[in-house]
């Protein structure tokens, strides 16, 4: 039926591909809710791709099951259990929406296909088949696929690790050449800082990928920060609602060039509390000394954050960075052959630190911004541990206790607030 | 190392092929023994493929959530959704390996390939394609497979409808050319007739693939149907064991022609009270009328069980006939417009209606079997509703309140007692 859907292209209707996490499908009447949703947006004529996520808690029970069985559990099997989460979800959403008279199907990662590589529990797409999608849309069908998960080119099954869903959303979005893809969750956007800790936080009606990526890499729960690469990458409009709440929520896009004085300096704070930092000590100060530090971390699959080197006067150097605290201990087993190797004096790590980063698109064309962060801390008594800085941002490790106040003073001092 | 298989099937390997269902595998602990019963088996040098169900009580889970989601669930959504129960069981039957240093890979249906037709939530296996399971074998791996399960030619999920897991093991016995299919479950073998009933039902040493066939489809709930189908086809040899006492279980062979004589006349007493009864009353009697009635049923996927056609005096005939008790709603909407047509005088349902069967080989040289079972009923004044038989069985269709009377009063009749 191309001609039908080409009539409903002709009025104007959109391909969305909605996206709703674990919270948002966390129950049989919630999973009803998602399904009121999407048929609204189907019986208004618009082609949806649904992405969904496992029911909230599920995957957890999943990994809790694996855990009585293997102390760590084998990485392919592992993918073999959480994926059938969102199976569950698929197949439920699809006869709630059969029960809404809307014709859908569903699609596990594997049938799409989405095909990744072979790093299990942490895979990365790679390619993504649309044609069996596009046809069940010209049929007139809503779409219901899998998040979180893919296959090998070996017909495995693997799953992109943890928030993976987002990142399926906006892939298929762009495979899809999609009009909008929706992050629905349990906020109803993405805001200054987390309003948890400063009551004032604002909600912001948009924000550039780029700021969403460092808000997202630096801690902002809200999105996952590989589906805003991609996004950014492809050029897809994302947006971020809420699935309990009507509301705008945020739209993420390019930054249009033109626009970049009127931005605010600074568009939030950003902050981490899952960050330990790693110092080796002593390093022999000898080329390529840094890089028989970090190449075994990065083969043993651990994501190291901020990496600062400080020089010794001793013909030493040490070398600080940061990873997840769950990889601290994997860290100290990789590094131990090579800080031996290399003579290093000592290993030490500290998982009591956290990571705090203002972020603003408007801080290319402002001087100032740093010198405002450090003095704001400094008048807080808060001693900086690390420094990192990209075009648009600025970051720092400080002791875990003292995150709080920090927050508060910087949304603060750059004038975050709603008044 | 086609070559170190080679020289283990050399030290008389065997390649079994093990199934357990669902209570079997029902709680982390129950995985757990059934991985040490693998792992040893493994360990003697035996190539191991093995067949897992969901765990006890998943399934109705999922049927539940499927049913607080749609009336009649969605058939392909329903497939997708129920298909995760043994997801599950496979991954973690793969950890327990792993963890007892046994190297183990999980399939699902659609990864080994089962293929079958696309009759969702009863589809018929097809093919199976064994060259993965060959391969991880000859690489020393114990497969696992999720039972019950499988993919049509679109690659849609598809599940063999219950009890489908021995079928999906005899299947995978007969393409790999197993030495034996062994089905562990709850209980120890296959008795005379149901313990539960007849205190001194006694466990046979054998039966043969014909007895079997009967005694399964007449109720007996040790095998599916159709798996001892599939192991009669193609010689499997069948062995139902216990997962939770060790004991050599029921072994189901080929009846060696040559003892038939020393066969005892009647190996067991099955029944069955699933079965409901469907009369047409008053059916033209003319040729291709009970194909007419008949046809629809087989055309909607109702499964008829006893049929019996009685000639009336005015030209017309009653055909009576019996079907799942849960189909007896469908039943009566696909029969009432044939009905109409037909001219039909009535259509009359009952289902408080049990079947009793009589099974044995030796039956085939025997006379008298049938007179002994009908005097045995008319002494304890049971009135007989409906006969059908087969070369190898008597079967009668009576008031459901007095099944339990008629089979102690033929358990004993044809002293198939322990004494």
């Amino acid at each position: 039926m191309l001609c039908a859907s080409d009539v409903c292209r002709d009025r104007q209707m959109s391909l969305y591909v909605q996206k709703f996490g674990g919270t948002s499908v966390g129950t049989v009447e919630r999973i009803q809710v998602v399904a009121d949703k999407v048929a609204k947006f189907r019986n208004d004529g618009h082609d949806m791709v649904i992405v969904v996520s496992a029911m909230s808690g599920e995957t957890n029970r999943l990994i809790g099951l694996a855990n009585s069985m293997q102390e760590t559990p084998d990485p392919r099997e592992l993918d073999v259990l959480v994926s059938t989460g969102e199976q569950v979800t698929i197949a439920l959403l699809c006869m709630a929406l059969k029960e809404r008279g809307v014709d859908a199907r569903s699609y596990t990662g594997g049938q799409v296909s989405i095909l990744t590589d072979n790093s299990h529990n942490k895979a990365r797409i790679q390619e993504i088949g649309v044609e069996n999608i596009r046809s069940d849309l010209d049929a007139g069908r809503v779409v219901v696929v899998a998040g979180f998960q893919g296959v090998d080119d070996q017909g495995n099954i693997t799953t992109l690790g943890r928030g993976g869903s987002d990142t399926t959303g906006v892939a298929l979005a762009a495979a899809l050449k999609a009009d909008e893809c929706q992050i629905y969750t349990d906020v109803d956007g993405v805001y200054t800082t987390d309003p948890r800790v400063v009551d004032s936080a604002r909600r912001l009606e948009k924000v550039t990928f780029e700021e969403m990526l460092e808000m997202a890499s630096q801690g902002s729960k809200v999105l996952q920060i590989r589906s805003v690469e991609f996004a950014g990458k492809y050029n897809v409009p994302l947006r971020v609602l809420s699935s309990f709440v009507d509301g705008p929520g945020t739209l993420i896009t390019l930054d249009e060039e033109g626009n970049a004085m009127e931005q605010p300096v600074v568009s939030g704070i950003a902050f981490n509390r899952d960050e330990a930092k790693v110092t080796v000590v002593g390093v022999p100060d000898t080329p390529g000394a840094a890089a028989r530090v970090l190449s075994p971390i990065g083969g043993a699959n651990i994501e190291v954050d901020v990496i600062v080197q400080n020089i010794s006067e001793d013909n030493t150097t040490d070398i600080t960075f940061t990873v997840h605290r769950n990889d601290v201990t994997k860290t100290q087993a990789v590094l131990q052959p090579v800080c031996e190797e290399l003579g290093v004096r000592e290993l030490k790590t500290d998982d009591k630190v956290a990571k705090i980063s203002v972020v603003g698109v408007g801080m290319r064309s402002h001087a100032g911004v740093a010198s405002t962060m450090f003095e704001t801390l400094a008048n807080e008594n808060i001693n900086i541990q690390m420094i990192t800085t990209s075009e648009i941002k600025i970051a720092v490790i400080i002791d875990e206790r003292y995150l709080e106040l920090a927050v508060r003073a910087l949304h603060s001092a750059f004038e975050l607030s709603d008044a």
